[in-house]
C-alpha cells in the first residue's frame, strides 16, 4: 500500500475515534453530573455498546497494515509521522496483545469489583470484598504478562498510565521524598504554630462560591468559551473534543477550601487540554501524554499557583468583598490557614507534605502485591502498619483505610504513584519555569498568570505525546525527572510558614 | 440460518443500535443546551462519526438475511415477533434502496441548507438561499423516488414521518377541517369579547417559573426520577435511553405562557416516551409509532388539559401564590387570556385555531413543489397569498413569511402535516377517553390526571410501533382518523370563550 495513502487512512481512522470515544466522554460527564436517577443502569449499558465498537475499531488487523505500510516507508523521516506512528503501533500492539478472552474477563472482573467496593465499603466489610479484589489481582498479572514488560509485572501496569518510566526509576524518586517527607513533617508537628483554620469553616454560600471561581478562573487561562464549570459529587476534567473541556466541583457551605482549590486543580488539567494542539486531534500528537503530567498541571495551578502568598496578595482583596466571613481576616493568616498540614486518614483530604506519604503506602502495597510478596489477604494490617509508621495514624475501620480509595476495585493499579509524579514533575516544571521567567509569585502578586501558561503551553502541551514523560520533564527542565525540587519547595514553603 | 438464533441477533444488534444512538440523541440534547460556544464545529464532527458506524450498521446486508430467516418461518406466529420483523423489514428496505451516494449528497445539502437558512434568514435573503431550496427539492424528490411510493412522490415523504397515512388522507382530513377552522376565527374577530391578555406580560420571574413547572408536571404525571428540565432557546423532549427522558423550555420574564405551556407541551411528548414498553427498548415495539402520534400527546396536554378551565379550578390557587402577578385576578380572565385567539405571522406562536391555518398553508405549498406545479422561485409569492387568504395578514419580510421555519432547509418535507395530525388525534382520543372515564374537566379540577395518563398508556404507549397510527387511532377510539372531534372541540371551547 502506498504510505502516504496508509498515513492518511491511519490520521481519518484516529479521527474517527476520537470522535466516537468523545461522545463516550460527554455521557460519562452527564453521568456525574445531570442524569435523571433512574437513568444510571441503562448508561452503562450504552458505554458497553460503545467500548465494544471503539475496541474493534482500535484492534482491526487493517491498522497493521497500514502502520507496517508507513513504518517501511521514508514518511518516517517527517518528525510528525514518526511521532504519531510510533505512539499508534505502541497501543495497537498492546490492544491486540491481550486475548480477547482475558480482556472481557477483566471488565467484568473490574465492573464487578466497583459495584462490590461500594457496597461493601458501606458496610465496611473486607471479608466481603477480598475475593472481588483478588480475583482482579490475578487476572491484572495475567494482564501484565501478556502485554509484557522488562523487569517485572508491575511495570507493565505502570507503563499504562506512566510510559516509559520503570518501577525502579519511580521507587528510586521516591526514596527521595520519604525521608525528607517525614522528617518535614516530623517539625511541623513540633511547632508551636497553628494556622488559624476555622475562618475557613465560616459560612460560604454556594452561589457565591461558584460566582468567585468563574470569575478567577478565566484569569489563570481556563477559557469558559471552551468550557463550563457544573457540580458534581466526586469532581474531575474531562476533554469531550477540542473546543469542549469541561470541570466539575463540589461546594461545602461551611468549608472555603474544597470547591476552590478543587476548581482550581481541575481547571489545571482543563487547560491542559485546552493547549493540545487542535491541528492534531485524534491522533497522538494531540493527547495529554500521562496522568503524571496531567497531575503535574493540575497540582501546580493548585497548589504552586493557588496556594501561594503572591496569589492570595493579588485576590484576597476580591475575597474580602465577595465573603462577609473573611472580613477581619488578615492575608498572612488566610494563606497559613489554607496551608496547613495535617495527618489524616484520607487521601484525597491531604495536605501537599502529607499527600505524597499516603501515594508511597499504596505504591510500595501494590508493588508488594504483584511482586507476590503480599497475599492481598494481609493488606489491611500491611495498611495499617504503613499508616502508623508514615503519619502516626490507625484507621479505626476498613472503610477508612485499605477500603477508601476506587482503584484497585475497577484494576487501576499503577495508577496511584502518578499523584506524587505530577508533584515531583510540578515543582521541577515551575522551578523551571522560574529560571526562564524571574520569581513568579511577584507576577501572581500583579495578576499576572499569562506568563506561567504561555511557558507551559510552549514546553509541554503543545508537545502532546510526542516524548514521552521523563524525555518531555528533561527537554523542557533540562535535567530528567527528580524529586529534589519538590524536596526543596515543600521544605522552602512550610520551613515559612512554620517557622522551622 | 436457525429462525430463533436469527431473531435473537436482530434483537442483539437493535440494542446496540439503540444505545449508539442513545449517545447521539445525548449529543443533541447537550448541543442545545450546555455546550460552550467553542465546541459546536467539532460536536458536528462527532454527530457525522456516529451516524457513519449507525448507517452501516443499520444496513448491513446480514440484517436483510436475519430477516429472511424470521420471515419464512412459524416465529411469525408471535405477535410480537410478527411485529418487530415487520416493521424492521420496512426500515431496512428503506434504509437500503437509498443509494449511497444520494444519501450522502442529500446529508450534505441538507447540512449546508440548514447553516444557509441561518444565515440568509438573518439578512432577509431569499435570492440567496433559494439555490440550497431547491438543491433539497431535486434531491427529496429524487429520494423519494428511490424508497417508492404508491400514489404520489408526496406520500413517500409522508411515510418517513407519518407511516401509514397518504396524501389522499392527509388532504381529506385538512378539507374537512379547513371550511370549519376559517369560519369559526371569522366569527372570533367578529365577536366583541377581547381576552385581558396584558396579565400574562406581567413579572414572572425565572426562578419562580421553573419552580411552579417542576412542582406541577410530576402531578400530570412527568416522572422526574426518569427526567430533568432545562433551558434552552428551541424547546424539545428527547428520550436518551429508558429511565432518561429530559425536557426542555425557554423563560420569559415579562411572559407567562411561553415556558409554562411549552413545558407542559414537551412533558407530553416525554410522558409518551416515558410509557413506551421498556422490555422491548431497542425494537420497533418499545419505539414511538410516529410525528403525528407524538404531537397528539403534547398537544392534548398542554391545550386539552393544560389550558382548559378544569386545570387552573385546581392549580391557580397554587400560581397566584407563587407569582405576585396575579393577585387580584380572577380564574376566568385567566383563562381567557391563555386562550386568546390572534392571527398572526408566525406558527409557533399560533393560538388553537389558526395554528391548523399555519399547517395547512404549509402542507399546500410542498404539495404543490412536489406535484412540480410550483417552483421553488415562486414560494413567496404563493406564501403570501395564502397567507392573507388563511389569516388576513401578509408578512413584511421573507424572515417572518416563507423563510420562518427551519424544515425545509434541512429536508424535512412531509413533517409539518404531522403538527395539525397531532391536533386531530388528540381530539379523537380526548373524545375516547372521555366515552370511558366521563367529563375529564371535572377531574382536573380535582387535581386528578393519572386516569388519563393511564388510559393513555393503555392505548397509546404501551404499543410503540406495533400498528400504524391510523390504526393505532381506530383501534384506541372505533375510528379512523377524523377531523370531527376537533372541529367540535374547537367549535365548542372558543365559542364558549368567545359568546359566539
Amino acid at each position: 500500500m502506498d504510505p502516504k495513502s496508509a498515513y492518511r487512512e491511519l490520521v481519518e481512522r484516529g479521527r474517527e475515534l476520537a470522535y466516537l470515544r468523545a461522545l463516550g466522554a460527554l455521557a460519562g460527564w452527564d453521568q456525574r453530573t445531570y442524569i435523571p436517577e433512574r437513568g444510571h443502569a441503562h448508561r452503562a449499558k450504552a458505554f458497553a455498546a460503545l467500548t465494544g465498537v471503539v475496541h474493534r475499531k482500535a484492534t482491526d488487523p487493517a491498522i497493521g497494515r497500514l502502520l507496517a505500510a508507513v513504518e517501511d516507508s521514508s514518511l518516517m523521516e517527517d518528525p510528525d509521522v514518526r511521532a504519531n506512528v510510533i505512539r499508534w503501533r505502541r497501543d495497537y500492539d498492546r490492544a491486540t496483545r491481550v486475548p480477547e478472552r482475558l480482556a472481557v474477563e477483566l471488565a467484568e472482573a473490574e465492573s464487578a469489583g466497583e459495584s462490590a467496593w461500594a457496597e461493601k465499603r458501606a458496610q465496611n466489610d473486607w471479608a466481603g470484598f477480598l475475593p472481588y479484589l483478588r480475583r482482579i489481582v490475578e487476572l491484572k498479572k495475567a494482564y501484565a504478562e501478556a502485554v509484557g514488560f522488562e523487569e517485572e509485572l508491575y511495570d507493565a501496569l505502570l507503563e499504562d498510565y506512566e510510559p516509559g518510566l520503570t518501577t525502579r526509576e519511580v521507587a528510586r524518586l521516591f526514596a527521595e521524598l520519604r525521608p525528607r517527607a517525614l522528617d518535614l513533617l516530623k517539625r511541623i508537628q513540633a511547632s508551636d504554630r497553628r494556622p488559624p483554620v476555622a475562618i475557613l469553616h465560616r459560612s460560604y454560600p454556594q452561589r457565591d462560591q461558584e460566582a468567585f471561581i468563574l470569575e478567577i478562573l478565566p484569569e489563570l487561562g481556563y477559557d469558559l468559551r471552551s468550557g463550563r464549570l457544573d457540580p458534581t459529587l466526586h469532581p474531575f476534567a474531562i476533554r469531550i473534543h477540542p473546543g469542549d473541556v469541561r470541570i466539575t466541583t463540589r461546594y461545602f457551605e461551611d468549608f472555603f477550601s474544597a470547591a476552590f482549590f478543587g476548581s482550581v486543580h481541575e481547571a489545571g488539567h482543563a487547560m491542559y487540554e485546552q493547549g493540545l494542539p487542535e491541528e492534531h486531534w485524534g491522533t497522538p500528537l494531540g493527547e495529554s501524554v500521562s496522568l503524571g503530567v496531567h497531575e503535574s498541571q493540575s497540582r501546580m495551578w493548585e497548589n504552586f499557583v493557588g496556594r501561594s502568598l503572591g496569589f492570595w496578595r493579588y485576590f484576597f482583596p476580591r475575597a474580602q468583598k465577595r465573603f462577609a466571613a473573611l472580613t477581619g481576616v488578615t492575608l498572612e493568616d488566610f494563606v497559613f490557614a489554607i496551608n496547613e498540614v495535617k495527618p489524616s486518614l484520607i487521601r484525597v483530604e491531604a495536605d501537599e507534605v502529607t499527600y505524597n506519604l499516603h501515594v508511597l503506602l499504596r505504591f510500595e502495597l501494590e508493588l508488594a502485591l504483584f511482586r507476590s510478596e503480599l497475599d492481598p489477604s494481609d493488606l489491611p494490617q500491611a495498611w495499617n502498619e504503613k499508616m502508623r509508621a508514615y503519619l502516626g495514624l490507625e484507621p479505626a475501620t476498613y472503610a477508612d483505610g485499605v477500603m477508601q480509595d476506587v482503584h484497585w476495585s475497577g484494576g487501576s493499579f499503577g495508577y496511584f504513584p502518578t499523584y506524587t509524579l505530577g508533584n515531583v514533575y510540578a515543582a521541577q516544571l515551575f522551578a523551571a519555569a522560574e529560571r526562564a521567567l524571574g520569581p513568579l509569585e511577584e507576577r501572581f502578586a500583579r495578576g499576572e498568570f499569562g506568563p506561567l501558561l504561555a511557558w507551559l503551553r510552549a514546553n509541554v502541551h503543545r508537545h502532546g505525546r510526542r516524548y514521552l514523560p521523563p524525555e518531555l520533564i528533561e527537554r523542557a527542565t533540562g535535567e530528567p525527572p527528580t524529586a529534589r525540587y519538590l524536596n526543596a519547595y515543600l521544605e522552602a514553603k512550610f520551613g515559612a510558614l512554620y517557622g522551622l
